[in-house]
This record gives structure tokens, C-alpha cells and sequence, in this order.
């Protein structure tokens, strides 16, 4: 099978959006409008680093595209676009069809078009560079946070870290935590309603302390965060209290929830969002005027992700 | 040294456009034109199928982008952005520093921005995803080529595959041949100006037969194309003179020449191009009705690059 049978066979999919041609030229022609700005992202998923030996197509392929959706999410933009670069070891077939099928799963859930893409014979390794849309001048940005914002986290930090530690000591984690780690929700949904609420916003995927850091240096303020505040799901807070092991929650990453600031006069609205979204959002924190990052109940210094 | 250190360090540069931010954050954000489309490609480059393992990091940035810039001015598109995702075996800083060197080297000459990417760990691969402009309506596409448009290439063909071939068999190709292979020029200028003139256009990745064979498809038409009409280099003419190996021009790819079809009415302005521009452009056959592509004096079959 050549490149252009494999790309018509299993990347070849119905478009949403007004695409001149995606896969079958040399590039994709994309339709822009005066009143919104283009959003674009790129992570790349790499077996070993983000995922293990052992997890199927259909979980590389929803997490590679799921991260990037994260990262257009943490911005409030509306995801339409993305291009595939995918490196494979063999041509696999079964193993390319079920990565594309839980690929386009995805893709339709978001509505949005598989423009293009490469592929290549090598390590195995996934990159995705998604493209969105948002209001122009309306992004959420890392660099919006004010002195006396509160500091709030969605739903519940550090199961995906868990699930991974789990794995690495030769236990099976749950249905809940392995999806947590294999299949991150990422939150489109949210992130388009912290627009015009939210002053800074960011998705925790290398760890909260890390990311909130970046909030934090971007803004150009500090912070005070309660670690005891910090949602925990059930197995992770029996885990944290029998070993005080604070960072799978701190520097953990993965699990792709939002971390935003919003000002006292509109908490209220946060209140709202998390009644309309049946999602839990917890206020961790409050943004200080003092630089750097200081969190309340820890005593030693957890290793965040690092790329190197 | 973290990810965001890295960034810092040896990716973060001036901006040529309307970049709201670029790294720093979860996502850039670009402005867009009412009266434009964007275009976008990706392509990935390996070690050992794309490169060997004893190219620099110098040529391996300059080739990452300029097979990218290649893809968009086969559509005569007007580079403006990218994205770079590099999976690295280790922290390497000297060859960071030269890869970063040279890929800012060429993005300076087209005055195009890197606005985003992702550093991880693994075996050596890089992927670059462009982003450009076209007035709307105006791209070259594979699909516009017309019965007796005349099919020309650009400049020779064949000698990156040449150059492979030496590399291959021990022997140290010359600078030509080598700067051929490694340093590709992309034609963004030809195919800017080859709007409204060539009715389809490809850039030479995979090898003439193949690409041309794209354009043919996507065009529903035929060619004849003459094998003597192939514009060759000298040392590639004398080799496949003793050896009859036309192969390597019809099936080499790694050019990165354009190969383009304009009606009979326009190759006036074909000459004018290739005096203006001091380029050779050689018309090597003719597009016909039925279907497939016939090439006069090739009496066997050559592989084109496969993927897989």
C-alpha cells in the first residue's frame, strides 16, 4: 500500500467545515472570516513517554487528538481542523484501522476536519497540530491573571498520574482511572463558557504547580494555593493520606483539566457554568500580588513533568 | 534544562506577522483577511528514511522546513507561519543550537514565524506544519490541469536521488549534489508567479512519475511525457547515460522541483517567468485525454518512494 492508498482508505473522511480540499493536494485551503482569529497547537504523543507499549490504537489515537483539543480548549477557542503526522514502525492494518476509526469517533463528537497529514516508517509517534477559531481578541490567555483573582481547578487532578503509577508497579487501575489516563475528556465545552468570565486560563498537562506557574510568570503575579482544597477522586485522597504523597496530584499532569482565575464579582458565574455542565470546579487558591507559588500544607518539592 | 527553558533558549524569535502570541502559551493566535484563504501542510522527517544519520543538524532544520515551504508554494500560497514538533534522543545543546541556527536562518528568508511546537523524547523526528496565505480562489491545485495543457518541470530532476545513490554506495556525492539532497531550494517565488498561469501544479516529493501521476488523477486527464525531454544535471545525465537507470529521474523524488501544466496560450509567459526569475523551466510532455500516463523511451517500471 502506498501513502496515497493508506490516506484514502483510513484518513479520507467527510468535512464539516468549509475546507477547499484536505487530503489529496498538497496542502489544505482553509476559509478564514475578518471577525475571528486562527488558534493552532502541536503535541506530539511518543510510546514510552505518553503512553505504554500496551495501550491500544484506539486510546494513542483519541489521547493525541484529545490533548490537542485541551490545549485549544485552555484558550476558550472552537476547534474545526487538524493535520495527522504519523510515524509507524510497520504498516499495521489492523492496528491503522482501529487508530482511524477512534480517531474520526473523536473527530465527530468535535465536528472538526482531518485537513491533512504525513506518514512515515519509524518510531512509533503521533503529532497532531490542531487549528481553531475564536472571537477575535476574545482568547483566554495565560496571561490575563489579576491580583485577588480566585484560582479554580475543574473536576478532579492527579487520577491520570495515579493510573500510571499503578501500571508502573504492575497493578491494574481501574475502568475510571485508566480512562482518566487513556481517555482525558478534553474541556471544549467549558473553556467556550470561561470566555468573558475567566482572566487566565490554562490545561494541567504537565502538572498543576508547573502550569499554574506559567499562569503565573505570564501574569506577572504570585499565588497562595490550599493543598487540602485540591479535588482528589476517592483513590487518589485514601492514596495521598496514607503516603502523603502530595505530588501525584501537584506535578502528576495528564489529566488535561482546566486551570483558570476569575474575579470575586463573577464567581457566581463559575457557579452557574458548573450547574449547566454537571462538572465540579473547586477554588484551590487566590492570586497574590508577591511573586512565585506558594502552597499551603506542602513540605517538600515535587518533580514536575519534564520533557528532557 | 524544562521544555519552557528549551523554548526560551533557542526558540523564541522575532515575529514577522500578526502574531497575538506565539510560545508562551497554549496555542498561537493569528489574525486572518477576509479576502484570503489559509493553506496548511505537515511533514515529517526521520532519521535514516529522510536524512542519515550522519547529516547535520544544520541540514536536517534547513530540509524539515524547506520540504514544508516547498508544499505550500506548490500551491502559490505565501508562507507566513509554523508549527515544529522535534522529538529528540537526548538534550543535545550544540545540536540544538545548530538546528535552531539554521531553521531560523531559513525562516528569516521567507520572514515566516514560529509560532508554536512541542519538544519530546525519543527517536530523532521532526515535523514541521506550515501555515500560509492565498488570495481565495487563486491556489494552484493538483486537479486543474487541462487536455494539451503543455507539462513542464522546474530546474533538473533526479539529483537528490542521485546524491542518495552515491551517499549509498560509499562514495561522497559533490557539493551540488549534496546541497541538492540537504538543502533543497523551495520555489515559493516560481509558483507565486505561475498563479493564474499553470492551471495545476505539484512539488516533486515523491518522484515525477508519482506526483505527476497525482496531478493526472486529481485532474481525471492523461499525459504523454518524453524521457529525453527531462532536464538532467551533468554528472545524473552521464550516469544514467552509461546505465540506463532513468529511474532515478522519474522515480528519485527529494527535488523539491515543481512540475506544472499551462494551456498552449500561456507558455509566453512561462518564458518570461524563467528569464525574470534566471531559472530553467523544460516542458516534457503534453496532457492528453485518456487517462494514465505514457512516458516515451522508459521500457521498464520504477519504484517510486514508498512510505511503507
Amino acid at each position: 500500500m502506498n501513502e496515497f492508498e493508506l490516506i484514502e482508505r483510513y484518513f479520507n473522511w467527510v468535512s464539516y467545515h468549509s475546507v477547499d480540499l484536505s487530503v489529496g493536494d498538497d496542502c489544505a485551503i482553509i476559509d478564514t472570516n475578518s471577525n475571528t482569529q486562527i488558534v493552532t497547537s502541536v503535541d506530539t504523543l511518543i510510546e514510552g513517554v505518553h503512553f505504554s507499549q500496551n495501550t491500544s490504537a484506539a486510546d494513542i489515537a483519541y489521547k493525541a487528538l484529545a490533548v490537542n483539543l485541551s490545549d485549544l480548549a485552555a484558550m476558550g477557542a472552537t476547534p474545526k481542523y487538524f493535520t495527522l503526522a504519523l510515524t509507524l514502525p510497520e504498516l499495521n492494518e489492523p492496528w491503522l484501522s482501529e487508530f482511524s476509526e477512534s480517531l474520526k469517533h473523536l473527530a465527530e463528537e468535535y465536528q472538526i476536519d482531518l485537513i491533512g497529514g504525513d506518514t512515515t516508517k519509524g518510531a512509533l509517534s503521533i503529532t497532531i497540530n490542531i487549528i481553531g477559531e475564536v472571537e477575535t481578541g476574545k482568547a483566554l490567555l495565560r496571561s490575563g491573571a489579576q491580583v485577588n483573582d480566585l484560582i479554580y481547578v475543574s473536576n478532579t487532578i492527579g487520577d491520570a498520574a495515579y493510573a500510571w503509577q499503578q501500571i508502573d508497579q504492575g497493578n491494574k487501575p481501574s475502568d475510571f482511572y485508566l480512562n482518566r489516563l487513556n481517555r482525558p475528556k478534553p474541556n471544549v465545552e467549558l473553556a467556550q463558557q470561561l470566555v468573558g468570565v475567566a482572566n487566565a486560563c490554562i490545561d494541567i498537562s504537565d502538572g498543576l504547580e508547573q502550569d499554574l506557574s506559567h499562569i503565573l510568570s505570564r501574569s506577572k503575579v504570585g499565588a497562595n494555593i490550599d493543598i487540602e482544597a485540591i479535588p482528589l477522586s476517592d483513590e487518589v485522597a485514601t492514596y495521598i493520606d496514607t503516603t502523603q504523597d502530595w505530588c501525584v496530584a501537584l506535578a502528576g499532569g495528564d489529566d488535561y483539566e482546566l486551570c483558570f482565575s476569575v474575579s470575586k464579582e463573577k464567581i457566581n458565574k463559575v457557579t452557574l457554568i458548573e450547574k449547566e455542565l454537571g462538572i465540579t470546579l473547586t477554588n484551590i487558591g487566590v492570586v497574590t500580588k508577591s511573586q512565585g507559588l506558594k502552597i499551603k500544607g506542602l513540605d517538600k518539592i515535587c518533580q514536575s513533568y519534564q520533557h528532557f
